[in-house]
């Protein structure tokens, strides 16, 4: 027999909720309560994965619940915030019940990670498609803007870009990566890692953030448009994985890192003169490295050098709905 | 040309933001920044609609904008909280700009009559479907749940039921409506009412409550089973609109008011003392009429007595997905 709703939520959603003190009330009445901390205030986003289009049908229902929320977290990340509490409103074909199991799983690898708590949701039939909304804490006066960017201000971004887009590729048959490596990048493409902890620190440095969802190009192209800068990129200087460099060649990284969507890495702006206690820090303090891509200048619109001093023309400008 | 997610953000949504002095950043940047008020917890809720599911597929997109908030509020009304803030994940199968023209009209007629301001959001390209996260403030010694029913406490209802169940037995072609009343009986469904102020006066009275949104006998049952009680019901003092008694027979109307989803009214109990006071207040203050439908009983279980005093068994006990 089917399960219906409210079965589904008692026996998959509630054993994941989490204790949270600031939690007053959490699943199980109309709507949850919570105790925002004094003198903070609270950054929230929402993010919706729909099936198809987010994610190819076949993805695994872990890696759809564990994406789900990353990059729901990644959006707070960009912002400097710590994540606390998470709504999910999950909208299913049917009521089945290995799916959910493996689906909260996934869910529950980045709530136990973080700490957080899944306060409530809504459970519907319908289309594949998941929505996750989820708060978090900034102080008052801190946080990650894209409107900051200063002339001068070097350009970051954490990670390697373009391994998300060099995986779709892969699953669509599009280029072969080595089987050894083939894990490694499909991780990359269903398991974004949030940069949370990032964030949190880049908060008290970084003068705007941006995090990457829709490709390099396009992000840091809002960036400049908020802040009313341009920028000029040097391609040699784009982080580069292994595996992308051993797949693809030069040009095609540089399309997949520009353009590709769902890499999730951050893309901050720094003043000039931080650069080396920024890059000290990355190195003793986190796992992931942070590399020095281009400057802000005040012409508008963004510039691309390639490796001879030339520039460098995109043949698209990155992932966008109904476009 | 079609337009993409960006300029459905700067064309539709960023014209009818508002402008709250509690929101220090809106739409535009990864997430959106709010000031919770000093000493008062927050109440959060989330739901999906989907088309087909919850709205028949020739509704029009100005009443999926109402109604996609109007059910949130009404999760808010429910709880005692005062709205603030909206979250909207939209997924559409295209960029219609007639259609996206008056969903922000729908929309909006709810965001400016409760003062509230659309945040941010997400829109992707995917089938119809519309989940909205509302926030509302609670002061920290208040609120209503489903768990204080007691023993003793009256069972009072809002406005009228089942006429959103009416309404869609109509549109189903199941019953007939004389034409003059056609337009009332499907505003009951496609706009209902959150009972937003009721909720906020409500708060220092009732013992419990919840809205009704997959029935009477579903919800209440909730309430029955968050607080240990059972319940008695009159059949005979279940409020049904002068549309409902012309259309259809007793026992089809008591089915409605039962079972029927989408009324959007809240059920809440209050100590018998109280009685007179909440009928004189909801006469004075209030648009809608409330009625006591029952009573809160130590033993379990819900007891339905229609006019000759004996028991009436429901055929189905309202809305669930998956059911």
């Amino acid at each position: 027999m089917s399960l219906n709703e409210f079965e589904i939520i008692k026996n998959y959603f509630q054993p994941i909720e989490g204790s949270r003190s600031d939690v007053k009330m959490g699943i199980g009445d109309d709507a949850a309560v919570v105790l925002p901390p004094p003198g903070q205030r609270l950054v929230m986003a929402i993010d919706t994965l729909v099936a198809g289009i987010h994610f190819p049908q076949q993805t695994t229902p872990y890696d759809i619940g564990y994406k789900a929320l990353a990059v729901n977290l990644s959006d707070l990340a960009a912002m400097g915030a710590e994540p606390s509490w998470v709504l999910l409103a999950l909208t299913l074909p049917e009521a089945d019940e290995a799916w959910l199991k493996k689906f909260c799983a996934g869910l529950n690898h980045l709530l136990h990670e973080y700490r957080l708590q899944l306060i409530g949701g809504d459970t519907t039939r319908g289309p594949l498609t998941i929505t996750i909304q989820t708060c978090g804490f900034l102080p008052l006066d801190k946080g990650l803007f894209r409107n900051g960017a200063k002339p001068g201000d070097l350009i970051f971004v954490t990670g390697d870009l373009g391994d998300a887009g060099l995986a779709l590729s892969f699953l669509q048959n599009q280029v072969s990566i080595p089987v050894s490596d083939q894990e490694t990048i499909l991780q990359r493409f269903n398991r974004p890692t949030p940069r949370v902890p990032e964030g949190l620190w880049l908060r008290d440095i970084a003068s705007a953030a941006i995090d990457i969802s829709d490709g390099l190009a396009a992000d840091l192209g809002h960036v400049l448009q908020a802040s009313g800068v341009g920028a000029t990129l040097k391609l040699q200087d784009l982080p580069l994985s292994s595996v992308m460099k051993k797949t693809v060649n030069e040009q095609h990284a540089w399309e997949l890192a520009l353009t590709a969507g769902d890499d999730y890495e951050l893309c901050f702006t720094i003043p000039a003169t931080q650069r080396t206690y920024v890059e000290r820090i990355f190195a003793e303090k986190f796992t992931t490295r942070c590399q020095c891509i281009g400057v802000i200048e005040e012409k508008l619109g963004l510039r691309l050098i390639n490796p001879t001093g030339d520039f460098f023309q995109l043949s698209n400008k990155g992932y966008t709905h109904f476009g």
